[in-house]
Formats: C-alpha cells, structure tokens, sequence
C-alpha cells in the first residue's frame, strides 16, 4: 500500500521531502579504513592485493591465477542456461545499435587560407570495469558498461571481479563479460581492485577511467581514487516516477513501481496520475502481485517509506513534478506519450506507453541503464560513448595570419597584466 | 635559466618528479570555514549572502543595488578603450564560430515498425559563470566560460563577481560579459557567491552548473556543493609542454615558456627538444627578453622550480614524453607539425608550428582556454559546449514488438533473481 496524496503542490513537497531523507552521509570510518587500504596497494602492490584478496575472498588467489584464461570463459559457456546466452546476445546487438548512434566525428575548421584548428575525438586508452560478486552480479551491468567503451574505440577493457572461495566466478557474469568483449577479466573485487585499476601493480594495469557499480567500500574508493583517475558518476539510490491518465493499466503501473522498489530499501517508487481510480486500484494490485515476489520485504519496505501516489489535475501537472523530480526512470502511462516527451526536460531515461516498462530498458532496448539518479538528471546524462572518450583541440596560424591578429591579441593581454603573453605575440612580430 | 637534462628516459623521470612536487594538499581549515559559510548561505540567504560581502568586499552592498544594471554596462562601454572593445568583439566570433561545430544533434532510431527509441540533448536551464575580482579579473575568461553556455542554449547564464569598496567591477569585465551574452550579473564573490548558485536565495537564483576559476575559498566551496549542482573541473596548476626540433626560433621558445610562467609559480613549462643548440640558445633568450616583463620575480620562479628542458634524439621521443606527460597546452614548434598531430593522444590543446603560440588561444583563435590541467588531459577534455547539454534516452515499444521481446527479458530478469523485473513483463504477456 503506497500512500495516496492529494493535489500537486502538497504532493511534491511530500516527494521532494522523501527523497531528501534518503540521503545518506560519508561514514568516516569506511573512508580511514579505505584510504589505509589504497596506501598499502600504492606502495605495495601485487603482494597487498592478493593479501586482501586472499583474506576476504579465497586463499586460492595468487598473481599466477588472478586473470581468467581462455578455458575458465569456455568452461563458463558450457555451463550457462542457452536461453539465457541467446537473450543476452539479442541484447547485446540492442545496445550496440543505440549506442553506435551515440559517436561523433572529429571536426576541422579550414576554410580561411592560413588558419587550421578543429576538435579530435581521442578514445581513453584503459578503461576498468567493476562488477559486484554475490546476489548483485547482474550479466546486464557488464552488458551496459563495457559496450559503450568498446564502441568509444578504448584500447583495453579491463574487468574485475570479486571470486568466491574456490576462485569461481558467476558464469552468466563471465559469458556476459567475453560477449561484450571485455579484454582481461581479473579475479579482484573491493577497495582493493579499484586501487589496483587506480595506481597499476605488477598484474594489473593501470587505467584512465573506472566504471561499475558497487558497495559502499568500492564507492569509497572510487571517490578517494578520483583525480588519479576518472571515475562514473557514484550511483544513488535509485528511483521511478509513473505518470498515468486514465488509460493506464494498474496491473502493469503497479508491476513497474513494485520491479523498481525490490532494487534495495532506499529505491523509491512513485506514482504521479489524473486518476484517483487508478491510484486506488494500483494499491490494490500491489497487495495481490507482491504474493509471489521473492523480494516482499525489500518492496514492502521500499514502498513505505519511499513511495508515494499524488493525485492531479492534468499530465501537465503530473510532468512538471518530474521536471522538479528529475528522476532516474520516468514512464509516461499515458494516451498520447509522444506528444508530451518534448516537455520532459529532466530525466535519465523516459519509457512511453504502456507496452515500455523499465525492464525493457534495464535488460534490452538499447539506451543505457545507467543512469542519473536522485535528482542529478537536472545536470548529467545515462552512461554513454561519450563517457570513453576525451577531446583535444588544436590550432595553426600561418605567419601571415598571426601577424594579423597580433595587435588584437596584445591588446587583450595588456588589459590582463600579462606581458610575458603579449611579448610571446611581439617577439613574432618584429 | 632553465635546467637542461640529456636523455628521454631520465629527462621524462625528473619532469614528473618536478610535477608531482606541484601538488598541494587539501587545507582543512579553509574546507571548515567554507563548510561553515556555506550552511550559512543554505539557511539564512540573503541576509548571510550580504552580510558576507558587507564584510569581505564592500558595506555598500545590499539587495536593492546587488544586480548589475543597463545603465552601469553602459557605462563600462563608455569608459573602455576602443582597441580593446574590437578585439574583444574579434575574439567573440571566432570563439563562436569554433564552438557552433561543437554542437550535436539529438537522434532518433525508428527503423523498424513498433520500435521507436533515441536521445536528446537538452540545454541546461541555468548556469552560473564565476569571475575573481583583482588582477586575475580576466576578460577572456568571461568570453570563454559564457559562450559555449550561451550556444548549448542554456536559458540563463548568471554570471557573478565580486565588487570593489565603491561597488564598481572591472569595465573591461563587463563589456566582456555583456559581449558575450550574460544574461544577469550579480556583484557577488568568493565562496559566499558560490553557496548563493548552489542553494538559491531571495536574489540569486539556483543554478544547475557553476563554472569558472577562482582561489582556494571559491575552489573549496564548488567541491563541497558539487552533487548538489555540477562543476567544472578544478583548475589545477597550469602547464605547457614546447616540442622542439631544430626548425625552431628560440627567441619564439623563449617568450612562449615565459608566457606560461608568468601565470602563477606554481605554473610548470617545459621544453623537449631534439636540439641541445635550440636548449642553450632558450636559455640565453629568457636572460634577454626577462628583463621587460612585468611578473619577472614569478617567472623567474616558476622556471627554477617547475621548469625543465630535456634534449631527446627525436620528435617521436619528445612526443612520446608529451603523452606520458598528458599537458595542458602542448607546442609542436617542428618543421612538419600536422604529420605528428595523430600521434598526439594525451593534450588539452595543440598549437601547431612556429606561429600559433599558446597566447593565439588564449585569447582570441577559438578553441576554448579551460583545459584539463596537472596530467588529466588523459581522461579530462576541454570546456565546450557539451558541458551545457545533457543527453536525456527514450524508449517505446508497441505491444507486439514488446511480445516477441517477452521471453529474452523475463530470462535476464530470473538469472539476475529480481522477479519483480520479472513480474512487469508477465503482467503485460497475460
């Protein structure tokens, strides 16, 4: 049962006001314990991260068996469900087709004779990719990362991943990595694998970017390694916003709110429609669906204290809460979806129509699902191409052209009291 | 006089070595002021907001002269020399005309029936441009902050800079400002300014972005509201590395390195050249042409201490040092510059031959002057209109399409154990 509020105004404070509790602060003691573990890896090495590896994950682990061979990745497809090796590579073709859309061409300005200067788009050279072990090894993250660095032109991705006890990793996680075209996949998790990526040791090379979700301790490390490195945007909890008419389906409102709240306890999911009807049915939907979901507490908890269903007068009302929201995932349940996209300004991704659930974007269309969440849509955009690669411009003048623009631009440096720059102009001239 | 070190592999070792010793700490008294002024801002606005500047920049201040008016640029217009309104007005076109290429279009995959799916850019709805006060009030950087705003078609640029005792700002400033496209200017500074972007107050709108340089107060107080809003990236000491072989004039070395050093000491310029007779000669003309300089006592400083000249066997070599190096403004000053250009991977900016020194880009050829500094150009890329857009994807499919897609997503889903994804699948199959 998801509470039902009345009226835009109300509504959105009451939303903004959820939201905002969500938040949650640095814990000073991961980061002491975090940064300590990214000093010894910096001075030591190979010898401290397999000695973290060995204490938290296997004992087995040594340099010699750290990267995943040719044979481990063929044992992994021997062992993984054949339906699930033909989705993911349906999948696979899926976001590489949006995501090819996604490059762009270096430019040249050359159309004054004497004067060249343009923009190259330069691929990052390594990129790393974590990816959590345990429940949260999601073959659709490796999909959704290593892709879009691979269609940048990326020299090397690099994965890593934490091992269990017997130095096995999950084989939908390392089919998935091997379709995707990870080129090393070595067995580390942890602080210890984004210090590894951040600084290089005698195995692990050293990267420009570090993508992936994680932990708090892999979050931690992100941050502290950041400079050092390029880092993804730190994920937040996560977030869904339906906005309905009357043409909704309840059944299919409550299904989505329900498949975004059982992320974790902190995701929230929101209903924004004209209908009181349909608020009332899509509580009740949620009583008789949530039976046979294996993550009742995670959603039941979820929907409690995250969600929320605002009452209002027209889908004009209900986008201009999401613009103010920002959300991570918005669905437009509504009869005419298109026509309302152009007045979506702020939102990672936007779902139209009753048959576009989250789903088919978490798993399958093509855009990417990772995306900006708690109200950081206003300023940063879904994971991209362009995430993997960097520009770098460049300029020529021919003497003749300089020799034009030479008062012009000593004029501008006198008025900034710097003549060192206007006599780099002047020793030309003379 | 510039420290000359023979060898590519030695020379490449004491010039990291030298930019390593750059680095400067996080000062946590001014990161306990800044956090304290800001809260400040967060909860008492205006009141907070002038009070600050009654006491660190002007008493004159308050909220009813706080906004820049038509009649105070019109009168900058008038006091401002003429030469210099020119080559402001020449700067601005072709800063313009570089950054219009910067522009992309949104793009729409709907090759297939029932399956529409794509990306838009969307400007950022509004930007807050930082400008210091004193002798870095800096006229081309007004230019180069504001206009690729302005052309992404960011609704508002805000532009803010603190005012002196008599509440008057740098004509020179403001004519650049208004040449550029400010839509408001408040007479605001420091860290106090900062905080009044971020949160908003009675006056001063909130933005979605703040740019701009600023000292260590206004640095500190973007780092801590960044999340909150997004920034740009944190200038770091700046840097230019000058390619040499022995085409080059050293007189032109000379100014150029100079021109660098003059900015702060803490500014690094290096030459690497295959040519021990360009080296010496570099040297000889530093003598000469330091005499005139203005901020001689800070070059002079700079060179001692972050400067370097490093004699290699080749062009390739000093290139291959350039992209371990990653500077923020790279020289080609070499016979053939255009043919070592694709070798070029980790560089802010490039300037190509013997005329195209960095000054020609610092103020007026077009590519954008905020560039990655201290070796991020690996990852980092100039400021350009991309910084004001973020990229929002879209999905629709119809029924059917989503009923052929059905059984791939309900696989995903089950591998990853969330049933709830599972669920908004199959209520839409039943």
């Amino acid at each position: 049962m998801i509470k039902i509020i009345k009226g835009d105004k109300k509504g959105k404070e009451e939303y903004l006001n959820l939201l905002k509790s969500r938040r949650t602060e640095v814990d000073s003691e991961v980061v002491k314990t975090v940064s300590n573990m990214l000093s010894d890896i910096r001075e030591n090495g190979d010898s401290s991260l397999i000695g973290y590896t060995n204490k938290f994950d296997s004992e087995e682990l040594n340099a010699g068996n750290i990267l995943v061979t040719k044979s481990e990745i063929e044992a992994a497809y021997n062992k993984v469900d054949k339906k699930f090796l033909e989705a993911i590579k349906k999948a696979k073709l899926n976001i590489e087709k949006f995501h090819e859309k996604q490059k762009h061409n270096s430019f040249v300005i050359a159309d004054e004779a004497g004067k060249i200067m343009g923009q190259r788009y330069i691929p990052l050279k390594r990129v790393g990719v974590y990816v959590p072990g345990g429940t949260a090894a999601y073959p659709s993250s490796v999909l959704m990362n290593i892709i879009p660095a691979k269609i940048a032109g990326v020299d090397e991705v690099v994965m890593v991943t934490p091992v269990r006890e017997s130095l096995d990793i999950n084989p939908n996680v390392l089919v998935a990595a091997d379709i995707a075209g990870a080129d090393k996949i070595y067995k580390i998790g942890g602080a210890q694998a984004i210090g590894a990526l951040a600084y290089g040791t005698e195995t692990i090379p050293k990267v420009d970017k570090i993508v992936g979700p994680g932990n708090i301790y892999v979050a931690t490390a992100k941050k502290l390694v950041y400079g050092e490195v390029d880092i993804d945007m730190i994920a937040g909890p996560s977030e869904i916003l339906v906005v309905s008419d009357d043409s909704a389906n309840p059944k299919f409102v409550a299904a989505d709110l329900m498949s975004q709240a059982e992320h974790d306890k902190m995701a929230s999911a929101a209903l924004v429609t004209t209908s009181i009807e349909i608020a009332n049915k899509v509580n009740e939907e949620i009583e008789i669906q949530i039976k046979d979901l294996k993550r009742r507490s995670i959603i039941e908890e979820s929907l409690k204290n995250n969600g929320i269903i605002i009452v209002v007068d027209s889908v004009n009302d209900a986008i201009d809460i999401g613009n103010d929201i920002a959300p991570e995932h918005l669905e437009l349940c509504i009869k005419d979806p298109f026509s309302y996209l152009p007045c979506v300004r702020n939102a990672g991704s936007v779902f139209l129509g009753h048959y576009s659930p989250e789903p088919l974007g978490d798993y399958f269309g093509g855009p990417n699902h990772v995306l900006p969440t708690n109200g950081t849509a206003r300023f940063y955009s879904p994971l991209s191409v362009d995430d993997f690669v960097k520009k770098s411009s460049y300029i020529y003048y021919s003497e003749e052209e300089l020799l034009k623009a030479a008062d012009s631009i000593m004029t501008i440096a006198e008025k900034e009291g710097l003549t060192a720059h206007r006599n780099s102009i002047a020793v030309r001239k003379n």
